[in-house]
């Protein structure tokens, strides 16, 4: 299995307890598998993640498992701190049967990350999971820098079979694709805002909250770039822009939540201290969604 | 119980094995009783306590609540990234016996950790904590900053106790302590290598690896800074900079674990992906315990 | 005349005695004049115009305008600090014959450099300027960023004809590209590190150190862009990455010059406090210019 | 002459024509030169210096000096980007008689600007100067630092006198006092927000925008300090620190014109891009000016 096309992260909705909600999550998951999407990721970034107890990590895994056919894709973030604490939750996945783990660069002591420290790091993790590992750089959230030559070194490992990236530094993502070696070794990209650039740098797929809410655009924009319609793919990109901007970086978790929520997904409110999206922002995303016409224009008052 | 005074947040032991070693904290703790010290924290920065997972941090929190006498504060770590594992984290340090809890910053959705999130965060941790709260800021790990205001307006909570602020920028700190309100609030500086112009700003006290190599000499900086022996202090700042900066961050709990071996404590290497120091760090470490006195001279070889 | 197409940035060569050698430029400039480049920039970034005085930044200008032929578009930077320094600078720049200015932001007090300043001073800037002004954003070096709104609004000003983005971030210049206005305004790019990318985005030119080196190759690279020919346009892209890293941040302005040297040029030493490039970037920039066929082989030795 | 005590940086008044009022300066200077003050200084960061020309610069100084007795030092900034304009800067400044010169560091190619760079460009600055050179440090606005190492290897330059440091970081100023060699060799903080801060710890001396504010208060606060008074020097410190706040980094020249222009000095708008404070800022200090007694009271409205 290559993990290559367009994954979406699914979000860990929350009932008003604040407990995870495992049925909504697995409804989601199932409402999106009749999309054209790759496969699926829980436990990324979007998924609040950083914000799961162990318990909490294993019910989501075991929730989206269920309802995932075993020839789709399923990948979980498995990343913790230390090495052995990371190892034990690829192992952990695993059991559950995801498909392959994806483990963010590990970030608290940021000095000390040095490459060397990473090679070692994803070594270890490699060479304990049963399943392939991705490794994913994030440096927006992290502060440190998975570096091209350490994604060279790595992508050599016979477990590690990928790379996420997930920002808009088109010098680093080409960095990556060249350093990489192997047939299989994937690198994909997680930013709907520069998704086109990606794509026609030769990136093998995506990993994108975007797909959640606009699934057929986001294939169909990996489709053109690969049958070299370019200007077809750029002017989707285009009309993709505003609403990836929102639910990216800019607005985050709160957002994409809010978003998919309109649309009809189950997603309760972002963990504190996470707050809901302001009004503001809510006002922005129904004009995103309508101008996509995801969402039927507001009736113009009597 | 007014949490000033001098601090020291001890490491975690990890066997060969790679376990935490809940005898050899313990041993240490004891050790540093016998000393000035105000008290101990666990499960701090220095305690990797983002490598130790819940159980771990359980242990570490009994095996040195053991040791210390119910007169002598203890604080442990119990900073989560949710608001609810935080405040589940206080509770279960409550019950093991701590004397208050210190509670970095969430920090992994950085763009979202506004004043306003981080008000309604520590506030619903103090709500719920049996224990009193000290607030911890520490941008170099985390890459956020607990804005004054912030403290200003927590300081009025009954059950925030105080602020811990591990940088060495002046005007951060002196905002602090204009900004916090209340006789009992304290602030505490964390960074030796500026602990003598932190003192003389007026922090209460302080948390610092370097207190756990020389007791005495961080507890007699405190003494004369507050006897007025501003020259003395300066003086004896200058002798420690140049440890202090060295089991700082420049190189880390992998030097602060070295050093302390080095005279005595059992500390084992830090746990993966932290490296051990590396052999030039070790004899920079050396070099600086000899020039304090507290490792003998090598003698000339023959 | 539409500012389009792919710019070379000269560097400023310096004779042995520290000064301006005006000959060598001109010399450097008719080279390029053979080449199927679209233009020529002076005073930018690689041509250390930071270093330059009034008189020299004058004698720059005259120097390759008489050279370059009145239909070949001949760009000049004209950023200082103050506005009004600005506008005289674009005004020398003008009666010198230069067919447009490229502006860099001014970035000192870099708290106050807020959209509504920038608008402000390039709206000034612009309404002085006997020529057209180009807008230069250039992060790395000047730690401030000139939004996409702020491009949005200044490319509808009459006089302001396009934008030079200069790092990777493909975010950023899809923004630039949405919100700017007007037929004729062009957004260019300034790194040859994602030049594929920036041109796959739809940039109308380039402004590249790299493009003095292989002019060919880089004029060749966006037209196979323009006429969809993707695979190969990449493929280029990739066999030029190394070289690029190496001229573009990673070693600067010396390595551009020791690069050019090696090929003809005449560029002399960076003026200090730069420093000639050192061995170690000299044997890289050696095998680069080897690889891509621009020096002979060395000779084994007997 | 030793560089020591408390200067004021003059800002630089611009009339309404927006040319550089020589007389309003040397006005300004003489009110100052009745004040305790240590010296002045001219074309510093509060100053303006990047925003003038050579010969406004020139004609700052000359204005400055006419009026500053031959015993009371006058600095003036000389920093340009090239190792040879800031000779050249240097040698005007000394012709027109300023007592010594502050070079800020050079910055524009951040990454090359190593501290080998930085020893070699100051050692060529200070074997030309013919007065002293003082070293200056300003992160907040260059976006690079002058390690400890590089000042404690030119403190052993004969014609190099001092450092600025402009920050709040103490680990930082500690350094550079550790570093520094030589009786004459002073280190002077920049920042008035961490000023018995850095008094405590032993700095010589001070450039603080504040001082010509409340000049008394800020010798006064270095007289406290020498004395070892740090009770009453801190609870000075504590009653300027809004003040010192909102004319530093915070709200910048505009700031720091703005409430000179309040207590009679005659300052004008600043330099476009910068712009005049906007009324919020001016109503901000206008309070702190009144708390400080330097205003009266606005009457009650009737």
């Amino acid at each position: 299995m290559r993990f290559s096309g367009v994954f979406h992260p699914l979000v860990t909705p929350f009932a008003a307890s604040g407990e995870v909600d495992a049925g909504a999550i697995a409804r989601n998951a199932t409402r999106l598998l009749s999309t054209p999407l790759a496969g699926l990721v829980v436990l990324g970034s979007n998924g609040e993640s950083p914000q799961l107890d162990e318990d909490e990590s294993d019910r989501v895994i075991a929730a989206v498992r269920d309802v995932v056919p075993a020839d789709r894709p399923l990948l979980a973030g498995a990343a913790r701190e230390s090495t052995r604490a990371t190892i034990a939750a690829c192992r952990r996945a695993a059991a559950l049967g995801v498909s392959a783990v994806m483990v963010r660069t590990p970030s608290f002591y940021k000095n000390m990350m040095t490459t060397d420290a990473f090679v070692r790091h994803y070594t270890e993790v490699a060479d304990a999971s049963p399943v392939p590992v991705l490794l994913y750089n994030v440096t927006v959230y992290t502060g440190v820098t998975l570096q091209a030559e350490a994604v060279g070194l790595l992508s050599r490992h016979p477990n590690i079979v990928g790379v996420k990236e997930s920002g808009n530094d088109m010098q680093l993502l080409a960095d990556y694709l060249s350093a990489s070696a192997g047939e299989d070794f994937v690198v994909l990209c997680g930013s709907a805002t520069s998704l086109f650039s990606a794509l026609a740098l030769g990136v093998h797929g995506a990993v994108l909250a975007l797909s959640g809410i606009v699934p057929d655009k986001c294939v169909e924009l990996r489709r053109l770039v690969s049958e070299g319609r370019y200007p077809e793919a750029r002017a989707l990109q285009t009309s993709l822009l505003p609403l990836a901007r929102a639910i990216g970086v800019q607005h985050g978790v709160p957002a994409l939540k809010a978003a998919l929520a309109m649309i009809g997904f189950e997603t309760g409110d972002p963990r504190p201290p996470l707050r809901p999206a302001p009004p503001a922002v809510l006002n922005t995303l129904r004009s995103q969604l309508t101008a996509l016409g995801l969402l039927a224009e507001e009736p113009a008052p009597l």
